[in-house]
């Protein structure tokens, strides 16, 4: 029976989705506030980072169902590193996923707010023992700084300031890849290195996801961008050739179209190499990877 | 011998400030991006959160010292509290402690990320098990949650929110108090109750720290309150009368200027009351208590 991948992130979305409905409660004098920050949580992501952070524990053998708050938590933070960097004073973004940003709908006060709550909400769940109870202390704090380092200022933020700053300058590759490798990569390892913990891998299974970890994060910026370039405003859900007109540095901007494309396939070959003798339960992880290479959105 | 609160104050601050200041390595590609998080973290603040978590721990009879980190991480968010209550998107302040603020330095990008830089951070150090050895996994996942829920969207940050959304409106004292008691009072009440984990307290003084903690969170903001009416711009560091000017809400606006003072001489009683029996430990807890009748910053 051949594995359905369109099926399984549909599942792993809808279970993801409907844990991220009930972290709120729309009521009371802070049902503003909380709306603002369950609008961007619900606006239709793909749930990359918890569906790989499910689906490492799955690839060591593990159930991953009781682990479901732990990989919301990665949601939570990727999805207050969007909605900040949609506003005016950093990429002045209106449309995201095909919806208003959050900005547009809430104004720039309340989508600060909603980012910073989101981003709060995210240690509070991880935090917490009382929600996902099978998982030993020591190993919970390890995930805690897990996550912490690869989205703070080492990470995803230090890798947004970079990103700002490079904004209509000539960069080189080596400067473009540490961009991503902080901006986009370092949440999207540690979402699979958070899974690889949960799972009670060891050290060789956690490097080796590790290494798939980042060769999939690469493989997913060089993807968007190859998408800003040749895909639809439609399609996309987000406004087409905003790089080019941005001057913003991208792969296929920096290689051109052809190595651009091959840049990605090495990254998807490295990806699926790293998890190739893990045996069936990694099935899922090798078809995300493989997916990327025809993702249109 | 009579206890001296202002070195006391001193020689605390000094050790968190060297802290902080250690935290920063400013060289290479984010230098700039460490150069705004640092700017906001040293320019002078009273450090009243990480001394009162300090305090507490003293409180309890046990050495404060191999605590200050934990305590630097309680500096990082309420900085980064300011530097986004500071952007123009929120209450647009040019000046904090006398200097300009961050935004007005680095731009409005920079300083949404060095607020985001300096709120992760504090988890980062929070949950890092190698900066302070000797607290239990379990109870530093306790200390990580309390601040989570203090910090997050159920009290500073959702404070923030309803203060924004209440500028320019009338609203009644009940309205006031939940907004300051998320806004300020709950991180310095998971402060105090931070210190109290530390310092193995058991129930009975968990519960009178966490009381003076809230009282000690009300009397500081109907102190900022009444300051901003009394008080000179070059004394406060800040625009004096801008509360009045923005018609905010405040406790002498809505009580008058001696019931907001009586209200003040309350708070500060029932604080110095919670920790009354602790013996001569607390000593600089009822001193802080004491002396924010007093202060003229």
């Amino acid at each position: 029976m051949q594995f359905d991948l369109k099926c399984y992130l549909n599942d792993r979305r809808r279970l993801i989705e409907d844990y991220l409905t009930g972290l709120f409660q729309l009521e009371g004098e802070l049902e503003h506030h909380r709306s603002a920050m369950q609008y961007s949580l619900l606006a239709g992501g793909k749930r990359v980072r918890p569906i790989l952070c499910l689906a490492a524990v799955e690839a060591l053998g593990k159930d991953y169902r009781p682990y479901i708050p732990v990989a919301c938590a990665l949601e939570c933070i990727h999805t207050y590193s969007l909605i900040h960097d949609d506003l005016p004073a950093m990429d002045n973004d209106d449309l995201r996923r095909g919806k208003p940003t959050n900005h547009k709908v809430y104004g720039e006060a309340e989508a600060i707010l909603a980012g910073d709550g989101l981003l709060t909400l995210a240690f509070e769940l991880l935090s917490d023992t009382s929600r996902v109870a099978d998982v030993e202390d020591r190993n919970r704090l390890r995930i805690i700084n897990c996550i912490a380092q690869a989205a703070g200022s080492d990470g995803m933020v230090g890798g947004q300031s970079l990103d700002i700053a490079a904004e209509g300058k000539t960069i080189s590759m080596e400067e473009l890849q540490t961009i991503h490798r902080k901006k986009t990569g370092a949440l999207i390892t540690a979402s699979v290195q958070t899974g690889a913990l949960l799972g009670g891998s060891d050290e060789r299974h956690f490097s080796r996801l590790t290494v798939y970890g980042s060769a999939l994060g690469l493989a997913f910026q060089i993807k968007d961008d190859l998408l800003n370039v040749e895909g639809t405003t439609e399609e996309l859900g987000k406004a087409a050739g905003s790089d080019a007109e941005r001057m913003k540095a991208t792969y296929p901007a920096l290689l051109g179209l052809e190595a651009a494309r091959e840049k990605l396939q090495n990254a998807v070959a490295t990806a699926i190499d790293a998890v190739m003798d893990f045996g069936p339960n990694a099935e899922p992880l090798r078809s995300i990877a493989h997916y990327i290479l025809t993702r249109t959105r």
